[in-house]
């Protein structure tokens, strides 16, 4: 056991935070957390990044619903990078309606390729709330 | 079929690019990508980051010889994270000598614990070559 100091000096006060579905492995997100961000995931229980467009912490699910439930936090080699592991509540976890925002592969001439199908409404979900956006 | 801009100016020329294992869906490490990187990862089919330390692209496995085979590129809503599955060559990705970068699990209260078996020794790996560093 021992004490780590996560590293947020390294981009400008702030961590990656890897989202990964704890039960299916798959990659949910990726957002950025500060150290107040971190400490209140942990408090808390459920994921809150820090949003670099809107500069201010984000609940994720504060609109949706769809909170992400925080089963372990890992840190890498040179604590500069995290990777959450949650248990997701809802049917998904992006702006767009999908389960991942990693549901589009990328062709190596730049072309993408929608392998996902959509999981959810965006429109039925976020209607009359503000529009969740990603950071 | 759309073609697909990545966003490489939120982070200074840079995108983070999660890493996952393809078959057993670990997540091994968090590297960061600037599009020359990532043009020549999809080029070469193995994967080739911009490290920030050294200020210069680092093909991972340079010194190690556990470079890492491109199966798929993923991208995410936002176009501004990548999100690569590939075939890991060799015992582990970190430098310290464990097959993920994810090694530790974080506490609230700070603490990190070892939760993985080292799979190989860094000393014997990195022997007479410089040391990999992580980005």
């Amino acid at each position: 056991m021992e004490s780590v100091k996560i590293d947020f000096e390294k981009a400008s006060g702030l961590v990656p935070a890897i989202i990964q579905d704890y039960r299916s492995g798959d990659v949910l997100m990726l957002g950025f957390m500060n150290s107040v961000s971190l400490a209140e995931t942990q408090r808390s229980g459920e994921v809150v990044f820090f949003s670099r467009s809107r500069n201010k912490l984000w609940k994720k699910g504060e609109s949706s619903g769809h909170v992400l439930k925080v089963r372990e936090v890992r840190v890498d080699c040179d604590a500069d990078a995290l990777l959450v592991r949650v248990d997701p509540m809802g049917p998904g976890v992006c702006h767009e309606g999908y389960r991942s925002c990693f549901f589009r592969a990328l062709d190596s001439d730049g072309a993408a390729r929608i392998t996902e199908e959509h999981t959810f409404s965006p429109a039925a979900v976020y209607t009359s709330l503000p529009r969740e956006k990603q950071p």
